[in-house]
């Protein structure tokens, strides 16, 4: 790592190999001369960590699979670290022993720093290692970088938006096209909108989490994820649709957070009734959108998809630039 | 500006004491304390250079007002200087002077750096300075860094927007109050939502000098001014007005960028048709919107006010905060 040599080369090893591990490893392959340009440093993919390395991953050649994951975090030789498996564990085991050996880490795992975020940063900052999640919100839309950096000289004062696509890909079936609510929801889960486990998005915990990441980036106080008052979808009716539509409303999963003027953070997700003009109620399928309130901006809006093997990638990639990038 | 004890302050100069360098200057006096918490550095105005020191103006202590721009920008210890007086000179010359002896500058002129901006950048580099106009474009929305930073790992395919706030004032008075086109123009110009000069923005030339900023930023590579195609508003009458709207279509002031297969880039400014459901043609007022295509991300959109002495001081002020953080 500190050879000259070896300084041309920058060593990249993912964790997990599902659709987003799949985008991230084939743009770094196809694309390895353009990196190397920006970057002064080849990437060089050194394997990539999933459970069945049998089965055939668009892109990835067979070589590079391993179900060594802890061999893939652990090699000195890795410069940064690409966390898309997801889920608490052993996600979170592989990115605290990267950190600890000093290497940068890029993850898309928004629970996983949602709920472990400040003590991440804190084993980070401790050996001089880095931690990027900008692909844990919005996908994408680099919600996190415009909050900690672009408005780091205005003063934030709240958030809203809609954060959680399939939610919103479900009420905007149910909104546009009349279709029953249980059957939409039905049907994200048949086009694999929805999570593994669906109650993450139906239940808003997705959402939830997400919410406290970009609160905690907007004022760098802590916001437990417990913290964050939470209500899915699950517990609405057709006629709570109907109710709305009556209203001229539209029912949106909105998430939103602010600080009160005793400098507590107030976060919440819940189901509410938007006027059809306002923006959030705008957002169609899958699409995410946030409104950042500062003092001196004024509302900054930010919009689109939300989710995606592709757009999560492109976050993640942006985010090992970022780590590549000499501090 | 090397001792430990003068490294504890961040000396920033001011040039223009406008309505932005007034929001930009009452913002460092009054958070002076927000300000040393973020950046361990704590900002002190060193002086506001005007042209008449004998108007007062708002917030900024009359002690504090010079004619002298040359001496405020060649004193050495001036950490940061902050152009927000327009025109090309003597800003051009000044900017000059403050690069070349390694200070950061921080400017918010759009026509110097679509104009000198490639020959800035080089005297920056050669005398280790930074050069930092996220406020030239759109004000607060931070566009520049989206697609210099965080789209950094994918890669953009095209760029549009309505970039100029004030002919979207016009336009948008036009199609939506069916003012006549002439009165519209008349009344954006009382209101002083047109520049001093207002064929800069009439005839295109404020969004050409944008569109050829944020096509540099996106794909680095030289946009000369001339080079952008441009058409402005002027020559646009009731009836191409009513046509539009006949179509159920609306006249905006699109700029647009485009990088061709063969890697060159075009960029042009045009009044355009939209459908009603273009997220463009939906921009109200002196909003400003931008849609950055990517192949990986798809199309991500952001919108905020594009004009405004706050708004444009949050950009000017995110950068000196950026300036001044160690690199």
């Amino acid at each position: 790592m500190s050879s000259p040599a070896a300084s041309s080369v920058l060593r990249v090893a993912l964790l997990g190999g599902g659709t987003v591990g799949a985008a991230v490893a084939r743009r770094l392959l196809q694309h390895a001369d353009r990196y190397a340009d920006q970057l002064g440093r080849r990437p060089e993919l050194t394997g990539v960590a999933v459970r069945d390395t049998t089965r055939a991953r668009d892109g990835i050649p067979p070589a590079l699979l391993t179900t060594d994951a802890a061999a893939l975090v652990g090699d000195p030789a890795t410069d940064v670290v690409v966390e898309v498996m997801g889920g608490l564990e052993p996600a979170g085991s592989l990115v605290e022993t990267a950190l600890r050996r000093g290497a940068q880490v890029v993850t898309a795992n928004k629970q996983l720093v949602a709920r472990r975020g400040e003590e991440l940063h804190a084993i980070a900052r401790e050996h001089g290692a880095g931690l990027h999640y900008e692909a844990a919100v919005m996908a994408a839309v680099p919600v996190l970088a415009v909050v900690r950096e672009s408005m780091a000289g205005d003063e934030i004062t709240a958030l809203r938006g809609i954060v959680n696509g399939s939610t919103n890909y479900v009420l905007d079936l149910v909104a546009r096209e009349g279709v029953p609510f249980a059957d939409a929801v039905r049907q994200a889960g048949e086009l694999g909108y929805l999570e593994a486990d669906p109650t993450e998005d139906l239940e808003g915990v997705d959402a939830a989490a997400k919410v406290a990441i970009l609160a905690r980036t907007a004022w760098g106080t802590s916001v437990p994820l417990d913290a964050v008052e939470t209500q899915g979808i699950s517990g609405l009716t057709d006629a709570d649709f109907a109710a709305a539509a009556g209203r001229g409303e539209v029912l949106k999963l909105v998430a939103e957070a602010r600080r009160g003027g005793d400098g507590r953070v107030h976060a919440r997700v819940a189901p509410t009734a938007l006027p059809a003009t306002d923006p959030l109620a705008q957002a169609r399928g899958g699409t995410n959108v946030v409104e950042i309130d500062a003092v001196l901006a004024g509302t900054v809006r930010l919009v689109g998809a939300g989710a995606g093997g592709d757009e999560t990638a492109s976050a993640v990639l942006g985010d090992v630039v970022r780590a590549a990038r000499p501090r």
